[in-house]
């Protein structure tokens, strides 16, 4: 293996922990609190988790602890989307591990879930885990999507844990996956086994946090590495003073990435997809407000600027959102006929019958290469796959056309030149930030606390995240205290709850105080590449959405 | 102005300088060499450079300098696109002259070249030095792309150095503005003037470079930038192992930014245009070299990868630059009727009875909605903007098309799910490497000392840049040594000659005995984000092309 110069000086860093869990194996112990309730539909929740149900927070205290030395038996899964970080949780998994007793073993299921399924495992060593220490990617063991669902899915999961003779099973993923971790620590408990079942919070997007959860691990460098490039765009238009850039930014439904990136390099314009569904905007009306900012900077002669998109913003457009629905519905009502037409003249006059007016009217304002897109590529159950939507240009070209009616008008004067960017597969594979190296090497480690002392059904916690990693708050959350039910498929789950923007929060309403400046006047930020060395300013930082929620 | 936390410490940043202009002013003099040639069409350019042709190579050295303490009066142009270290060449500059005498005075011409030609400038103070020193971008004071042709602007250009009373120029830019550079120095002798002209090697793309120029600046910045990016895909599929990657990397016609960026990241496949040009491959030759990668690679269950595509990639596939100037002749020629159909299969039917067959057979053969791009956005020549051609989705079209023929055939049977990617824009202003702050601060600080010791026409020059930044050699090369006539716009033009990959030379060659294994095994490397602070081989290695061309 050829290793870069950076990978070989990250191997030796240490990650911090909070005291608690850096002093003595011999000095860890639990504090319990009061049963906990769900958000909402407790009896629900309380009838499907008869037996994880109601549980109590937990932290950890100085003090003796019988089980921490117990030879253990873990299994360790990392779901879904890679977030930097993941290795970390797995190497402070593992040190716990054998801190409490050397003969301990660790399995990685290969794969995701489908590992667990499927009994395919590799056993973890020191050599091993040597070789990812604080390294980005999730490729130590890989990841999968699968989800267990079925009746068998989880009966050859059990099977799995009795083969191993498994103490625990540790599942690294977001809402969806530990959703998942709470099914299976009731299921593993109503089927007569011990083998219990810790999440850990992973997603770059953010959306995984509550009052229990500060951030998702991930978040903090994937918004860090987005933050640079678009942080290197605003030094760039602000030289060559020609171009306004329009950047989709990954993240699904929440806009927290976003969010971020935009404290972080303050652009022209930044679109929360939570505002524009709360205020019912219209597209023109969204389109509206960027060619403002446009039209303010060309009254200054500044023809240049920056756009921020969250990736999920088309669905929050209650407009388009209804057009998605309808065209959906249009095209599987008419699959074989419509899959004949092969023109977009023709495919748009075939939907001008069938479609609602004010859908259709909204179709025809589509630019022609974005309206194909909503008509093809449909996924297997035969829908718009709205994470291809090009909604970057969707937008470059409605204000393209927008301004030109401003200049018939006599409105706008400037000179509009354009690039799209979107940003997404970049930032969830870097090299963890020292705050996610940190965060992450501390969740595996209370993980492995926790299993130790024989919680099941609980997320891995770790709080008080503004202040240094000495004084962070160790503990665990159990899992169907975040839950609620939720319409999915036709009928009512327990989930856990998606934590979108929140416009009376504080972080948003930062935002809103400064963004008209930012819409006319040149307000860039540079924040540059992730530091892992250096001062502490510069390196060692958390989000600037976390210390705004710390601050309410 | 709000400033990032890295902003702020990269401001205390002491740039590294060669031990000869570390030390006393006092102790800098000149040391000349024997009279140079250019590098071809000696006797035309000994007639168009009367002044300035055939000087001799400069360097420095200990010793006593009477010139070197002249209050001085200079004004720095940026020219052309963006590259990281701009703004540390200026502080170079700045410092260099302050040192020789605080009463010198440095002014920035506004917005390139056109600053000069219209006097727009803005004299720059310790302050003004300060806020940019170490910073990427060219907004200290604006760059532009007027290029000094005309007689009046000529003229213009010393009009406003008589005004200003100019001891010298420095002009900051690529071969076109450098030659641009040499001209003016030519015109200001022959017309009697004293403001002396120096040159500055800048672009990322890395095509300014010769036996006495290693690598112009920002180039090393610019490839970590987008190594940093590659690399994290690489991760982010290895992890995953569900898309290839195709990333097309700025560079204009050189593919020194991809091969530089192959070396950092180990890609399955990296296209070299000048390779492709000197084997005269066609599209689907390329387009099969790619589809044995990923054939072969499925054979091993492994169906991701990486792709790397210069920018200029298509104007050197010998059929497609031919079917590129037979489409501006035809289009051209039928300039009206053809932009009248709107529709594409029209344009196709329009071009079948006017293209030659080949061409036209090509034509049919690319993606519609790539074969689209060549055929709108024509610049104001009336030639298509090559720049804007999707080469990575054009690749990708094509690829899928030959997969399915090959699974048709039996000769491929893996899943092919892709994502493409261009990356430009956010290397060009990134904050300048340790190398390239270094590297600019001493071009800029050997500019002075060039301009103090009388020179004109010279290129400031740092050499042996493999070596701790000590060691490195400064002083000057006359401009018309690396000049030679070439065909530009119906006439022989004096020319800085671009320097594109050398398929013999050492960089290709090491690439051209990897690649063989990348293409089927995964190598991937992640060099992760350009280091400021730490150990001395993450933080100020130079680039592996330099290195590689050093041991030659």
């Amino acid at each position: 293996m050829n290793i870069s110069a950076l990978q070989k000086v990250r191997y030796e860093y240490k990650p911090k922990l909070p005291s608690i869990l850096a002093g003595s194996i011999d000095d860890i112990t639990i504090e319990t609190g009061a049963p906990t309730e769900a958000i909402s539909d407790m009896e629900e929740l309380r009838g499907i988790f008869k037996n994880t149900y109601g549980k109590p927070l937990v932290t950890f205290s100085k003090g003796k602890n019988d089980k921490i030395k117990r030879q253990l038996k873990v299994g360790v899964i990392l779901s879904g989307g890679q977030a930097p970080g993941g290795h970390n949780v797995i190497a402070g998994l593992f040190d716990g591990l054998k801190k409490g007793n050397s003969d301990s073993t660790l399995y990685g299921f290969s794969g995701g879930p489908s590992g667990l399924v499927e009994n395919k495992t590799v056993i973890l060593t020191p050599q091993i885990i040597d070789e990812y220490r604080n390294t980005g990617g999730f490729d130590i063991i890989g990841s999968g999507r699968t989800k267990i669902e079925s009746a068998e899915q989880f009966a050859a999961s059990l099977e799995t844990a009795k083969k191993l003779n498994l103490d625990a099973v540790v599942v690294i993923g977001g809402d969806d996956s530990n959703t998942n971790a709470a099914l299976l620590a009731e299921y593993f408990l109503a089927n007569g086994s011990a083998t219990q079942v810790i999440g850990c919070p992973k997603t770059i997007d953010g959306d995984l946090k509550n009052e229990h959860i500060e951030t998702s691990f991930g978040f903090d460098t994937a918004c860090k590495t987005y933050s640079e490039l678009i942080g290197n765009l605003c030094r760039d238009t602000n030289s060559a003073k020609k171009y306004w850039h329009f950047i989709k930014l990954m993240g699904r439904a929440a806009s927290h990435i976003a969010l971020e990136c935009a404290f972080q390099t303050q652009p022209n314009v930044c679109l929360i997809s939570e505002e524009v569904e709360a205020k019912g905007m219209s597209l023109d009306q969204i389109v509206d407000q960027i060619c403002d900012s446009i039209s303010k900077r060309a009254l200054n002669g500044d023809n240049f600027g920056i756009v921020l998109i969250p990736e999920g913003l088309v669905e929050f457009i209650p407009e388009i959102k209804k057009l998605i629905g309808e065209l959906n519905d249009v095209i599987a009502a008419n699959e074989k006929e419509f899959a004949q037409i092969t023109n977009y003249v023709d495919q748009l006059y075939f939907l001008c019958s069938r479609l609602p007016e004010c859908s259709y009217n909204i179709m025809q304002t589509l630019p022609p290469d974005i309206g194909q897109q909503f008509l093809m590529d449909r996924d297997p159950h035969g829908n718009v796959q709205v994470s291809r939507i090009e909604t970057e240009k969707l937008l470059v070209g409605m204000v393209e056309k927008k301004l030109s009616e401003r200049k018939a008008n006599n409105k706008y004067n400037g000179k509009f030149s354009h690039q799209t960017h979107f940003f997404g597969y970049e930032g969830r594979c870097a090299f963890p930030s020292n705050f996610d190296s940190d965060y992450c090497y501390s969740l595996g480690f209370s993980a492995f606390v926790l299993i130790a002392s024989g919680f099941t059904g609980y997320l891995s916690s770790v709080k008080n995240l503004t202040s240094p990693a000495s004084d962070w708050v160790a503990g665990g959350i159990p899992l169907t205290m975040m839950m609620n039910l939720e319409q999915r498929h036709g009928s009512k789950k327990p989930v856990i709850k998606k934590a979108l923007v929140e416009l009376d929060g504080k972080p948003f309403k930062t935002f809103a105080e400064k963004r008209t400046i930012w819409a006319e006047k040149t307000c860039f930020m540079f924040p540059g590449a992730i530091q892992y060395f250096g001062p502490s300013e510069v390196c060692d930082s958390s989000t600037i959405t976390l210390r705004l929620e710390h601050e309410k």
